[in-house]
């Protein structure tokens, strides 16, 4: 039983205790004659705690059905097919076959999809002050072979030798594994632990590793049982030519990161050359997939919004870390990883004490997308921050964490938190011959003393004629202990061995030959590359979980058929609202347009349905649609609202609909708040329909 | 003297005479004792229309700037400067001497574009109830040989033929017949004559025909003066391979609504089978430009917004076209083009119910898209609705209205409004084989005749042998009109000559060979391909015309300066609010720091400013960036709003300023309102202040 299922059993046991403990105190107050306004607040509490329970009990049903690989099969095939069939998303250019790894979003997927990058600005840009900035897809050469992505961004590939079909390398010796651990009953001990050890490395396997393994397996093409070709690098960018000549190659990029890395400079100067400041971007990213898998998780198109904070290297202190430090939640460092533990819940601020978490910035970002995710609708039990293993990690990488939600696929990454140094500046530095720096202005100038080599270059070309260059090159290369053990050596004996790497042997250097000295400098600023914080979130894996998160279905009213509601919070749903008249008759119709005209003018989405359909019916198409309220027209002069999740139904006046709509959809107010204002909708009391 | 500028002359007249006559009564009220309250108001009303004769006079210095090209150049130099002196926009990859065609959009552009994009859907799309889709970038080649970009989305392309770069044939042969018409004061009357008529037919040369004008004039490299290829076709899509096997080809979308054309079946069950409705799609195109031109206008990479309205060719009626009809602004017909006339104010209504516009549905959206533009604050003078030229339309296309946006590069194209008929349903419906179509359920069932040929194919059989086939095709194939001439021929002679195309000759059929008759069938609904009328909006090149009637410049407070401003509507504006402590000092400091917080938590976009720069320095910065209002921090208890354009200031208290600036900002309120609420900041009677 893991963590999450452990939490929820608890917390379900304990609430439906209160749903006992409070069913007596009704009773009690019931047969004791209390006054009117007691019994109903009492049954008002016990409503809202069966409503809870009800909800955890969902959670647990979602959360045991994923932890079996068939229930969890099945639980994504239910989410699969709403999905589809209400168009959330459509495989893309379906009419003409669709392409692998490239989908739409329809209606109301696009509509989540806006919500959600609506708050990330919000959340992100609008509340921390960050610079957006909006580059192109279309990607010259030269910054992606700066970045690296040219020569790196590869995955390792194997060709059917006769249809040519490609496949991923690691996939395939994957895969075999795996089934032969599920299914080969006459594997033996040691050939099982084998491949559990090449299922452990597969990242880490080099094209010679792999094909040596899939030869030595005898692995062929999974469709034709064709021989395979060897491993070879496929580079995962699509490749385009900028331009009429076909000179000038570029790609689609791969990340929105580098858009941002080659305009340092400028932000430094918008920003009043002032540290740390973040620059933010969202926009579609690239990566021509060998063979994309897992629907909605790996496609060869989507929509990334990247952070990248700029800071001092020297001071990584965070002045908003203390809104954040007492937060706690699901951390997987490395050590518990490496020892085969579980993530646990950690105080953020603890794990930055301990030294777990690298620094304050990099800890208060973990700590706001936390907070993001969960405000999305993501539950908080299938949240996991894990840290990466040294395998993972570029070497430049001083700590990298990555926010993992569970879903019927596993634990997926989501969003990326990485401090990559200063790696990213100084490469585009390196290759552009512009540099990305910053300063610190010294509020007073500061004395150093700075080692000074000064080769004698008309004594050294006497001795060393063509050779000099070099000569004097490794001279003025040396460090500072180097320059002051020759200096020493020069001082007491007059003269030294020295190796010059480029002569590929040593040479005798004499005093005469060079000057070493130290010199106290006043210096008045401290000029470095920073830091980047890079928090990366993939957009389209958030969303596909929120789906997984926010499902759950629930009995028809005469208990026949199960119906599938999609428990979006109103921040995240497509739309806001639906208006209904109760039965088709013309003045109702009149209401309910007029109802849109002024939902529409406040910019609320909503959904009008004057079609003939059952009122029950109507409900279950919007609750697939996650549809948080329902506005039924059964009068001229006052309309129900219905909330999704309770189906509790309150009646407001026809002019204050649209308003009380906004308020608890914009989030000033909880439907709880608006709920006690209004007369509830019901005809029979509350306490006898308990 | 052109339409915007007589309009705006008047206007400054008419204007400034109440200027004047204000003034008199003010001198009466004081002269006459009248009480203060009365001189009061009188004073306020003065300065209004202060403030409106200075807006007049900055739109027609504008104006004025845009008629003579030199002026033109110089007004655009400043826009531009300013443009991207505050990274309004900088050329991508500018590190690595950028690549043509591609801009970023820097922090404030960035800002400006998300808030033209969220209007964008809240006008168009939540307004509208359009169904809002997001499609991948990346399009199968299928897609685009179907909807004709494959074969037909060139541009004429000449060689340098020793250094291979690449020009646009038609921008050479344009440029060539402008200079000798400006420059060369030899040219024969005859010559000239003959190069206007080439300017004016340019866009309709083949490539022979202009690869002819090209020699005749002798035109060669304009760099290297080299001699030129034959004018080609060039492909303006940029190409990539999808998938690593190199055989499925595959292209950057050049346009979004491709994506919404191939889902139409899905989104018509999705809108419960129902015409007329709306799908509306924003984000990238492409288009590999030869050689771009014009700054932010010819971009190779740049956001669409398109709509696309299904709806019945037979009744193309708009149930909101009321809310339009009365619109009256700049159209140009046309009649009113061929006839070398001007753009004239009409009616929408009007242009309708004469005609001149096509239909309901396509008025509807020039309305709509008039309202659109004036409220992003393009000024109203300069936008006309141009109708397309037979030559500009595609033969297919009932109708063509482009809104057009006059700037210093002219009349510029920013949103095209067409009535596309049925050819991109079509067209995906022959190359797919899916029928993209609608039905239409009639009430009642129609009765109709039918025309039925039943050809015996054992008699034909007999007679044609291995030609059977062909006749019983071309007999088939006959319209109503054919078959019942043949019907009464065979019925009167027993036998008819009929020309049978695939034969090449005509044959002899006799009354056995074919039954020709009509029969009354019953009907249960019509089926059809909808027609569609598609609104595309190039947001890029919108905003970039925004930015140009923005701006205007005003002398600094001691007039040895022009400074910049953008009269941004606090709706665009890319900042909404600025927060400065008067003076640097610890608890002025520290409410900024406050005020900024409540300002982020309600999601407006602000700048605080704590350094120690004068007061009017850090006005004219912001005034700069559009920002809209000034919050200066000058005490603890209340601070001042400053309005950028009457630079008039309010005082407020620190608990309600934030909720001041959302009032004004997100549209609930105008300046002019709350202004009225609060004592206006300014230490002498505003009497004597005038």
């Amino acid at each position: 039983m893991d963590g999450a299922e452990e939490t929820l059993r608890r917390d379900l046991a304990n609430k439906q205790a209160a749903v006992d403990a409070q069913a007596v105190a009704v009773r009690d107050l019931k047969t004791g004659g209390a006054p009117k306004p007691d019994i109903e607040a009492a049954v008002e509490a016990l409503k809202v705690l069966k409503i809870e329970t009800e909800s955890i009990a969902g959670k647990l049903q979602a959360v045991i059905a994923g932890t079996s690989s068939g229930s969890r099969e099945a639980f994504r095939q239910a989410v699969v097919n709403t999905l589809e069939r209400r168009l959330f998303y459509i495989p893309s250019f379906r009419i003409y076959g669709g392409v692998a790894g490239l989908y739409d979003y329809g209606p109301p997927g696009t509509d989540v999809k806006m919500n959600v990058l609506a708050f990330w600005r919000q959340h992100f840009v609008i509340e921390e002050n960050m610079l957006a900035v909006d580059c192109p897809c279309v990607t010259p050469e030269v910054v992606l072979k700066a970045s690296g992505h040219v020569d790196k961004f590869t995955d390792l590939m194997v060709k059917d030798e006769k249809t040519g079909t490609c496949y991923r390398a690691d996939h395939l010796l994957k895969d075999f594994c795996k089934e032969k651990l599920e299914k080969d009953l006459t594997l033996s001990a040691e050939k099982a632990s084998e491949m559990k050890h090449v299922l452990a490395v597969l990242d880490d396997l080099s094209a010679e590793e792999l094909g040596a393994k899939l030869k030595e397996y005898g692995i062929t093409s999974p469709d034709t049982k064709n021989p395979l070709s060897e491993p070879y690098p496929f580079n995962l960018m699509f490749q385009t030519s900028i331009g009429p000549s076909g000179l000038s190659p570029g790609y689609m990029r791969p990340e929105t990161a580098q858009g941002i890395f080659v305009n340092f400079k400028d932000l430094y100067y918008y920003n009043g050359n002032k540290l740390p400041f973040a620059a933010a971007q969202i926009g579609q990213a690239f990566r021509n997939e060998i063979s994309p898998r897992q629907g909605l998780l790996r496609v060869r198109e989507f929509t990334l919004a990247e952070i990248e904070h700029f800071v001092d290297p020297d001071d990584k202190c965070h002045p908003k870390y203390g809104d954040v430090a007492n937060l706690e939640f699901l951390m997987f460092p490395r050590e518990e990883q490496l020892a085969g533990k579980q993530a646990n819940k950690l105080c953020l601020g603890e794990a930055v004490s301990k030294g777990t978490v690298n620094n304050q910035t990099l800890a208060y970002f973990i700590g706001r997308v936390y907070l993001f995710l969960t405000h999305l609708g993501i539950d908080k039990e299938r949240l996991r921050f894990r840290q990466h293993l040294p395998n993972e990690m570029a070497h430049y990488a001083a700590d990298c964490w990555d926010a993992e939600i569970e879903c019927s696929y596993g634990w997926i990454e989501c969003v990326g938190i990485a401090d990559r140094s200063a790696y990213d500046l100084r490469a585009h530095t390196e290759k552009s011959g512009i540099p990305l720096i910053a300063h610190e202005k010294f509020s007073e100038p500061r004395e150093v003393e700075k080692l000074v080599i000064t080769p004698v270059k008309k004594e050294l070309g006497l001795t060393f004629k063509g050779k000099q260059k070099m000569v004097v090159e490794a001279l003025e290369a040396m460090n500072e202990v180097e320059a002051m053990e020759m200096k020493a050596a020069l001082e007491s004996k007059g003269e030294v061995e020295f190796q010059v790497c480029t002569l590929g042997k040593s040479v005798t250097i004499t005093k005469s030959m060079v000057s070493i000295s130290k010199e106290k400098k006043k210096e008045y600023q401290r000029v470095f590359t920073p830091s980047v914080i890079e928090p990366s979130f993939g957009i389209g894996r958030i969303i596909y979980c929120l789906f997984e998160h926010c499902f759950y279905t629930r009995a028809s009213k005469d208990g026949d058929e199960q119906l599938n509601v999609f428990q979006f919070p109103p921040l995240v749903a497509p739309i806001k609202c639906s208006v209904f008249p109760l039965v088709q008759n013309h003045e109702y119709e009149q209401v309910a347009k007029q109802i849109s005209k002024s939902l529409a003018a406040i910019g609320i989405s909503h959904k009008i349905d004057i079609t003939g359909t059952s009122i029950g019916k109507r409900y279950a198409r919007t609750d697939e649609l996650g549809v948080p309220f329902a506005i039924t027209v059964d009068s001229t002069t006052s309309v129900t609202i219905r909330e999704r999740d309770s189906k509790d139904q309150i009646r407001v006046s026809i002019d204050e609909v649209a308003s009380v709509v906004k308020e608890v959809t914009d989030g000033q107010s909880t439907w709880g708040d608006v709920k006690w204002r209004y007369p509830t909708h019901s005809s029979t009391s509350i306490v006898e329909s308990i």
